[in-house]
């Protein structure tokens, strides 16, 4: 946590702040905060600032926050299209995305993804908050990205895909004889990172309709959660 | 399991090999792999080729094996020095650092490093080499990659690090105000990458008298592994 998130929520008072859930835990346990203290701290939606640590017990934590007009740091200009990964994989990648700055997700089907993984309670919308939050306390950032979720691939990439890239260059990272994931762009790019075991040749013939172009990273097959950390630090 | 890696002591003839281990539960429970499949094998330390299963029951797995002249993919031309992460965090780093192909991986101390890290018995060889195995197996890659510990941060950086360094690129991700990460690099790269907390000012004095130049990834902090697969991304 490099950065305390405070909400809305939190605030009995302008400048007064309470904390009583994981976070007063966090401070506790691995910050090993003290009163008298000053973190810094971001309020979610909003901008930075620093927090004085007032007092700190088993119950509570009360800070006065002072919020600066510091912005979050950018976001990518990027859209990026995941498989729904194993549930396990889902929760990490949620990070990664917030952490790196990815400012809007969406968790699409694949033939290659198992029904089963629709069924996790990962994917409800509190739990993906939960991993969301962690990762923009990871980079320091105060905004959330948007997450949205489309269980049937081909009404996404046949209707709603091509909106979403319109203005934007398409790319689709798939193993094979593409040409390599171009580097440094300045423009938004919609990127779609495909399940293990890749994309099938359809998807990636209806991917393509939609206005992407598949790009490679070399030989080496990626687990999802490093494939979209590498992609995305090539692109950007 | 991209790739079923096989060693010297699973061969039972020429071009037999049989399996009773985790790799025989993965072909049943993972693969759900069947008699008669033809797979994709390695030989650790050597070429790749395929693998015709001849049977298969909870006991063991029986190949056929066909290693062809067909080499692992390249290795990138990095030593990696990483200071120890946390214990889970080892784990995943480990399989990235073999997926991703570091061919050197240097873990080692520094100020913000837990004490209690260096007993885990994920540091064990044997549990070093288990991580590694999965990350091989992930990236479809035969060579293991060397891992080297240093638990005393001056005289490695002192004594040992200059000669690693000499005749490559060398360069340590901190954030602050640094060149940005140099992009597409052929040359060989000794990069160093930070404990969650960042360097100390004093080992960033050290490191660069040792003749690693500091470059930032911008104003987010990333977990560690986020930032080794970021990091060799953008570098090669």
């Amino acid at each position: 946590m490099n950065l305390l998130l405070l909400e809305e929520a939190d605030f009995v008072a302008a400048d007064r702040a309470i904390l009583r859930d994981r976070r007063l835990k966090h401070l506790q346990e691995v910050h090993r905060a003290e009163a008298g203290e000053s973190l810094r701290v971001g309020l979610l939606g909003g901008q930075m600032g620093r927090g004085h640590l007032l007092r700190l017990n088993a119950q509570e934590a009360e800070l006065e926050v002072e919020l600066l007009q510091q912005a979050p740091p950018a976001k990518l200009p990027v859209t990026l299209l995941l498989a729904l990964p194993r549930p396990k994989m889902l929760r990490r990648v949620l990070q990664t995305v917030a952490s790196m700055g990815v400012p809007r997700l969406v968790l699409l089907n694949s033939y290659r993804v198992e029904k089963s993984f629709w069924q996790t309670p990962f994917l409800e919308p509190q739990a993906i908050r939960e991993q969301l939050l962690l990762g923009l306390e990871q980079a320091r950032d105060t905004l959330l990205p948007e997450v949205l979720i489309e269980k049937r691939f081909k009404p996404f990439v046949e209707d709603r895909l091509p909106q979403l890239v319109a203005g934007t260059r398409g790319l689709v990272g798939h193993p094979g004889e593409y040409p390599p994931c171009p580097r440094a762009l300045s423009e938004p790019v919609t990127l779609a990172i495909g399940p293990e075991g890749g994309w099938i040749p359809y998807e990636i013939e209806k991917l393509t309709e939609a206005g992407l172009q598949p790009v490679q990273l070399g030989e080496r097959i990626l687990r999802v959660e490093t494939a979209v950390s590498a992609l995305l630090a090539r692109l950007f």
